[in-house]
């Protein structure tokens, strides 16, 4: 029989919960009082700030359950959560879960869940301290809050971007837009190449090299790329007043983004533009520090590309195309309510 | 014209939430970083503890739309937080709020909620530094994160409770869940005393009280009243491995409890011992120590009674009657998935 979570009821469930967190591995030092009371309690080091992030997945909009394992589908609401500490120059410390049930899932899928988060966790020493689990009528959703530590001074925001700063990006933006189409239009299964469909059911963050590049002080802006590329962009401009100039030419464009646009008949470019969750890290810096990161992010072995540079403000945002034209870009990346 | 969420879009969404926020009077001087980043940044004071909690509500569940006005759903779900954070003797200091929308509320009804919280987060000079706005196909839900800050060694915990112990409970629990039958079978109206539909539908915490117990070092456990006295004095039991005696005659009973008791031909007993988030203050103390602990409570005109003792774990928890006769207390409180 499958248990149900109706079956058991909502202490046993967080009993079950507690016993697969106080598995795994690492037991935190700074951590004071974890699951089990009111609230979570720890202390954080000295000469280390505090970075706080929380995100959530709402089933069928951010995640395809018909699609992913639930280890996968916690992981991806967990690399969510990291990306974003990562790209603020943060390592992740501590999660608090909030999960929204219909208690028609099956308590199986629930503990696979919280295996995932704790795949995605324990790299980092990180840990689950706490949340709640609630009852909703509607779509199960995960919430999370994620509580990561910096070196002090060496955190990085959107707003340090200024006019003659190179425009960078990791990876190859776009391509988790490229597998969730693929996955909803059922092609998927027709591509020899699975990158981009992987890209969206089971993403990896860049926290680690977010945390290398603050650290190192050479950039002056990060963010990461949930919202698709001129999105996020925009985010950029408008915190550090300034404008930017992306070049067609010089997007970076994967094989299999190549052969999925073909496909479709479409550019790749347009996959590249538009609204994307990949966790890729998008950051400025004076080109004179382009070389050094370039070799910092090596280390990882992770790609970058010089896609444009800042520009002042009045001159916006603009996409300059492979035969010279400008085309003002579109500001708006991903919109939850007004882009149904 | 009635402006929708879908009219304006999320980040328009933010912007005018961010306007709210940035309108409230205090400005954290722990901040470094708040809301329109990948994540909010702090440092904690030092000679503090960090106390980080999260709860949820969700429409029709947690709170009842058609009875309350946007403001007080907005000041129920902080004070939902605020008490764990003063069951933990914390005092709050930054909240993030992940909002699940379906699109079609109105934009000055998510104001007017968040306008709820930060009524709630002044009086401590708390703010909210972050959080996300998510698409729901199903019931609108607010979770909260709130994180706040403890004299250091002097968190109260759900552990501490041994036998000889004081049983104490601030206020009158089961207002709240009497409240809560009165307005859904509509009779709410008939009775010249509102104290119960307003413990349900404007509660207040007892975050202060909770902080002055906690720093004075002389209690020996405590949590807030937010399942029902039965199910959280279990897990008062169950993490301090004790078991507890409660006197019927000692119970506290208000008048307006007593009126409804009476039309609905129960005793008040059944209503204080049944679910009912009342989010009062359940701690335990050696006898020697209830006076002082009255005298402080008595400070913040909060009524206090001593409802039991802690016995050996071997008798569990069990309620003694008016008559003498014992009664095994049911442990279960408030469970979310199987009582529906």
């Amino acid at each position: 029989m499958t248990l149900k979570v109706s079956d058991i009821g909502e202490f046993e469930l967080i009993d079950r919960i507690r016993r697969i967190i106080d598995g795994a591995g690492y037991k935190p030092g700074l951590l004071i009082h974890g699951i089990g009371d009111d609230a979570a309690v720890f202390t954080p080091e000295p000469g280390f700030e505090m970075v706080v992030t929380c995100d959530s997945m709402v089933e069928g909009r951010h995640y395809l359950k018909a699609h992913m394992t639930a280890i996968e589908v916690g992981r991806r609401a967990m690399v969510m959560n990291i990306s974003d500490i990562g790209a603020m120059g943060g390592i992740p410390l501590y999660a608090l879960v909030t999960l929204g049930l219909t208690s028609l899932e099956t308590v199986h899928e629930i503990e696979e869940i919280y295996r995932g988060f704790i795949q995605e966790l324990e790299p980092f020493n990180a840990s689950i301290i706490g949340g709640n689990i609630t009852k909703t009528a509607g779509n199960t959703f995960i919430d999370i809050t994620l509580i990561g530590k910096a070196n002090r001074g060496h955190i990085a925001l959107r707003s340090g971007a200024k006019p003659g700063d190179a425009i960078m990006v990791t990876g190859y933006p776009g391509s988790s837009g490229a597998g969730y189409r693929l996955i909803v239009d059922g092609l998927a299964q027709s591509l020899a190449d699975k990158t981009l469909m992987d890209a969206y059911l089971r993403p990896a963050h860049r926290a680690r090299e977010g945390h290398e590049l603050a650290v190192s002080g050479l950039i002056s802006s990060m963010m990461d790329v949930s919202d698709g590329l001129p999105g996020d962009l925009y985010h950029i401009c408008e915190t550090s007043s300034i404008g930017a100039e992306l070049w067609e030419e010089m997007l970076p464009v994967s094989n299999a983004l190549n052969e999925t646009s073909a496909m479709y008949k479409i550019s790749p470019v347009d996959f590249i533009l538009a609204p994307s969750d990949d966790y890729e890290l998008l950051f400025t810096c004076v080109p004179q520090n382009i070389e050094k990161l370039e070799r910092i992010l090596a280390e990882f072995g992770c790609p970058v590309t010089h896609i444009g540079d800042i520009v002042p403000i009045a001159q916006g945002m603009t996409l300059i195309k492979k035969n010279g034209k400008r085309k003002p870009l579109n500001k708006k990346g991903w919109d939850h309510f007004t882009t149904v």
